[in-house]
Formats: C-alpha cells, structure tokens, sequence
C-alpha cells in the first residue's frame, strides 16, 4: 500500500507569543484545510513532542482532542528531536495496518517560556545521565565530535561557518523562518565560543512551532483536490544514548543504517536525490549526515561545501528551507516541518526558495547526538 | 491476522532500589525468556513511559538501546498513566502491519527519587493545566468525582472502602505487589483525609517499577514451546482534557467508547468477561470503571461490591493483582503490569491468587482524569 502526504500546516517558527495549545491547533487546522478533508475523516493522530517540562504540559494528546473538537485514537511519540519524524512513521505504520484511511501528524515544541539555562538542562535529558553528569552538555558533546571530524579529514572551522552562513541565505527566502538575517563567515567565525570549535552560529536556536501533515493511505486520495506527494521510504534506528563507546566518533551509525532501510524500500540511491533537508542543529551535523547517507564519500562533505554544490543552485541542495540553523529548532516539531519542506518543493509551492528538476526529496531527522535516526524519502 | 503475548516479565513495585536503566532491562530480559526467543529476533520496541521528570531522563528509546544491547526501531509512548497500553496497543498495530514478527513492549516508571511534592506537580501536568492553575489537584478532581457519583447513586464512603480492602487482600497473595498488608473498611474510614470523600487509603501509591510484554504475530508462534494468549479486542479512545465540560461527572466517556470497541473487535459482551484489571488509581474510578464497562448498569457497582462478586470468588473478580491501590501505580508500567496479570491468570500461572475458568480477561488503564481510555480484551 501506498502513502500519501496530502496536506501540510506550519506556523512561523521562532519566539511566539502563541502557547503550545494555539500552536497545535494552527498548524492542524492548517493541515487538514490544506487537505481538503473534514475534521470527521481524521481517523487516528499522531503527535510528536519531546518535553512535557517546557510547558510544563504532559498528556497533550488530550490537549489535542481539546483543541481540536476530536474524540479519536490520538498518540504522543517521543525520541528528542526526533520526535516528529517518529510520529510521521507512526502514522505511516497506522496506515499499513489497513485500519485507517486519513491520519493527521503533528510536531509541536513550546520551548521559549523557560530560560536558557532551563532550556539546556531539557535538552540534557536528551543525552546519556552519565555522560552529562561528567560535565557535557549537546553543545560539546558535538564539539567533541568536530574535532575528531577536523583531526581525520583536515576540514575546519570555515567549513563550517559556510553551512551557517547557506541556511541563513535559504531562511531569508522562508517567510516562516525563525532567523531572517543574513551572515558572513567572519560573522560565524567571530561570533562567541559556545563549546570549541563550535561558536554562537554554528547552532540552532531555541525555538517555538508546530508542523502537521496529514497522510492518506493510496485508495482514499481525491485526485480532484489533493496534491499527493508519496513516501516511498523511511528507516527508523535507535542505538545505544551514550557516546563514549562509538568506534567513530565522524560517522553516526543510526543515520548510516536508516539510510540504507530508506533507500532500499525506496529502490533509488543516493545519487538519485534531488534536494534533503538535514539535521544541522550544529552545522557539523550537516557534513556528517551528508556523508552518512552518500551524497558523498567520507571526508568529501568539505569539497561539495567548497564548491557550493548544497547551495539553492548547486548539484544537492540542502536545508532550503533555512535547516534547524535559521528556520529555528522546535525540536518536536523539526521532523514534520522537514516533511513539510519537501512536500512543498516537490508540489512546486516553495515560492521564492523553488528549485527546478524536484524529483526525490529526503528527511534527515536526529534525536540527541544520532542515537535515534529517521530518514525519509518522498517523490510526486 | 491474530496477535498474542508469548512472554511476560514484571518487576516487584514498590520504594525499589534499581534505577529506571536497571527496571527496563529487568523487565525486558524477563519478557524475552519467558517467551523462549533471543534478543536478535525482536523487530521492534515500544516503550511506555510517562515522564522524563521522575529520573530527569527523556529519550528514553535510546536507553533501552543501550541496556540491551539491541540496536532497531524503538519508539517511546506517552497519555499519562495510559502510556503502558498505549505502547501495547502501538505494538499491535505495527504487527499488523505485516513487518514485525516479535515486538518487545515495555512500561516503566522510576517515581520515587523525587519528593512528595515534586510527584504531584510532575503528576499533575497530565492534567489540564487551566484546571490545576485554579488549584485542583489529581485526587481533589476524583473526589469531585466521587461526591458527585454519591449524591447521584446514594453510594458512601463504605463501598469506597470495600474497593481499596478487597484490593489489599488480592495483593497479599501478590509477591510483586507495593503492599503486603491486610487492611478493614475502618482502616480506610479513618485514614487520613485527603481530598474529601477520599482518604490515604482510597489512593493508589507512587511506586517504581516496570513490566514488558512480547507480542508475536501469529504465523510466527512457537507452539512447541510457547504458550500464547491473544488479543482479542482492544479500544483506544482520547477526549478533551478538561473536567469542567464533561456533561456527566459520573461516567467516563473515552472508557464507555474504547470499551464498545474492544467488545465488537473481540465479539462478545460484558457478561462475557470473566475477570478484569481496572484502573483504580483511586477507589471511585473502579466502581465507575465496572459501569462504564458494562459489568452492571449505571449507580449498580455498590451493589456488586455489597454482594463480594468482585472478590476473587466472586462473580466477576476485580484487580486480582491488588490493582494500582496495592499492587502499586508506577505509572507507565501500569497498562502493561495489568495485562501482565491477565496472562497469568488465562496460563494458569497465577499462583495463590489464581482463579477458575478463567476465559476471557479485560484491562481497562486510564490517562489524566480518563480522556485517555484504552480496554483490552485476551483469552487464550
């Protein structure tokens, strides 16, 4: 059975005066709209959101039926930042077990009404209790694994500062994005140490935001009124939460192995992607995924960069939409919002960011440092 | 296509010394051996867990990686103290899928390394927070409840007290129960009041603990060497948050809907079922329960309770575990920990508190104050 994407809501991402009830709503409303269906035909809904401590809010899959006027079979995943993509597979799983016609997904993070300090010890949760005890936190833990990448294949900090600085040229073309500021590799390379060599721009924002799809199983699409984009493959990995026992610090074997489960239900390889949104929630990130999943050989992520090949125009475009960077990072909503980027790509709806030639699109979604992985490809 | 449990594993509950890493592995080693499969033959987890705030530890599915050895899909459910159904009903689905053979489910809960205080406001975020921001608390919402339920039914404090004495009576003959510890009526009447008509001993303790279930997809059962118990019907309902619009305090909607849907799934009625684990996290919500079921008709459960047919010699014997109130209430392991009991008793394997003809057994697990209900049914 085939799956479709057949409508797609996203508020703005960034510091919002809406609370993480509104958000749920706007982005579902949006969606189902956007489908052409009724609220009635939604049969089940998924929901990712990693922290009930940002809102101080747990049980939100009953905020949604409150929210939304609906009485259904209604879940919350969680897997960190990769919880909205998780939630995507959720329903997709739903959908193959032929019980279901309609299901609606939604990705929400409220994460702006605590302070910074509150928002990182959250976030800490996300990683090994031990190794955090040891004085890490997300910042360094990708740090860490920076200067393993740098000491084994010669790349530095301009590398980089020239992810940083193409999500924020994509962002300033998405209305919807947190950070619509352009910057230079001075600015990212002057900005303030966070965790050496990673600096201020070198990490994804703290963010509020939701993003819903709504996914249609392949017999009850209206081809008069919808625009389905289908999911062809995903891959879903989780390995061990600690770092300390990874052979390679420069590769992230969740990533390595959900890529392959993606291509291979999908029956394309790598080269045959046209465009992938990546986890960059440190630009470090971007060059390692895009190595994991063979957009190129293991230390090869620096010359694609050098040559502006994941730029709009360049031969892979990456993280048009702005990427967790400059789009902003609400960190449940992040793997639907990237789903929502690519179906808007693939159906032409991307305005001023559209690339030509939008044949396969890929997801690229992380929980803490790549213990949990999902990547996802789509297509007309 | 027909889903069993093919193995079993349940921590003690109670004030434990383990940490949550060593609950999930206990109860999940447990499970697998008991099923007589090896670690490498599970497709896929589910794990149900309430919140990261009791052990300060999300992502969890990366734990479970970790603590197992087992590197695969593993994904983590939350509707407050539904979350162990949930997980259950989540694995179900993905059997039925057609791409998983054996699915390891887990429930757990590390409650007790945090205050009193800290519990309840943890607790209470599975709840409306408008409601709690004009200061209810979970068992003040109950008790609300409950004095509603006897001005409508003329039930008293009494048949409340019955519930939480027959249940310690049941645990006694339970090893992995919280409590061991014979109680009267006058013992609850004179406990200390919590939230009138409720006392200390008509609510369900914070507990530790964790239990784990493997479903098998039917084609893939070993009857040589495992003894299956299916799934007959399962419902999963989700409705608005808030008390305050509930037309009727005295039923509880989501229970009424999944229990019509597991009992048309399964093709049978109430009188059908021959023992049941409810949801007692406090004494009322099992008299409810047993309506809401359709174990007698509405304001009819005091009558049953008079008449000891909830005793385990009774007509219809309830929560032969000790149900939350004394065989304890970590909160995500309670939806598994109730099917658990079920097994045991539809194998034969339920030791002093076994009980005859035992043929079809129902659960029913509660989320926030039942806008999360799920009711499953399993016979062998």
């Amino acid at each position: 059975m085939k799956i479709a994407i057949t409508g797609i809501g996203h508020t703005k991402f960034g510091v919002l005066p809406q609370t993480l009830d509104e958000l749920i709503k706007q982005a579902s409303l949006d969606a189902i709209e956007n489908s052409h269906i009724n609220l009635n035909e939604i049969d089940a809904v998924y929901i990712g959101n990693y922290s009930s401590q940002f809102a101080m809010q747990g049980h939100i899959a009953a905020i949604v039926s409150e929210q939304l006027g609906l009485t259904t079979e209604i879940t919350r995943v969680e897997s960190a930042c990769a919880s909205g993509s998780l939630a995507v597979k959720q329903g997709i799983l739903a959908l193959l077990s032929g019980r279901y016609k309609n299901i609606l997904v939604i990705g929400v993070e409220k994460m702006t009404n605590v302070t910074i300090d509150t928002a990182t010890k959250i976030l800490s949760t996300a990683a090994s209790n031990e190794e955090m005890q040891h004085g890490f936190t997300f910042p360094s833990l990708f740090a860490l694994i920076a200067n393993a990448y740098f000491d084994k294949y010669q790349a530095n900090e301009t590398h980089l500062a020239k992810v940083a600085v193409k999500n924020h040229d994509n962002a300033l073309l998405n209305p919807l994005a947190h950070f619509q500021k352009q910057i230079t590799v001075e600015d990212v390379l002057n900005s303030r140490v966070i965790a050496s060599p990673l600096k201020l721009l070198d990490c994804s924002p703290i963010s509020d935001g939701a993003a819903a799809v709504i996914l249609t199983s392949e017999d009850a699409i209206d081809h008069s009124t919808q625009k389905p984009v289908y999911i062809l493959g995903m891959g879903h990995v989780v390995g061990p939460i600690s770092l300390f026992n990874r052979s390679d610090l420069c590769s992230i074997p969740s990533v390595v192995s959900a890529a392959k489960k993606a291509y291979e239900m999908a029956g394309i390889t790598p080269k045959d992607i046209s465009f992938a949104e990546l986890h960059d929630c440190f630009t470090i990130a971007e060059l390692i995924e895009m190595e994991d999943l063979g957009f190129c050989n293991k230390g090869q992520a620096k010359k694609l960069i050098d040559n502006d090949e994941t730029k709009r125009n360049g031969k892979i475009p990456i993280n048009l939409s702005g990427g967790l960077k400059a789009k902003g990072h609400p960190v449940g909503a992040t793997g639907v919002a990237q789903i929502v980027e690519v179906v808007k790509q693939l159906r032409g709806e991307a305005g001023d960011r559209q690339i030509n030639k939008a044949k396969y699109g890929l997801t690229c979604n992380l929980g803490g440092v790549g213990a949990s992985a999902l990547v996802t490809i789509l297509s007309n």
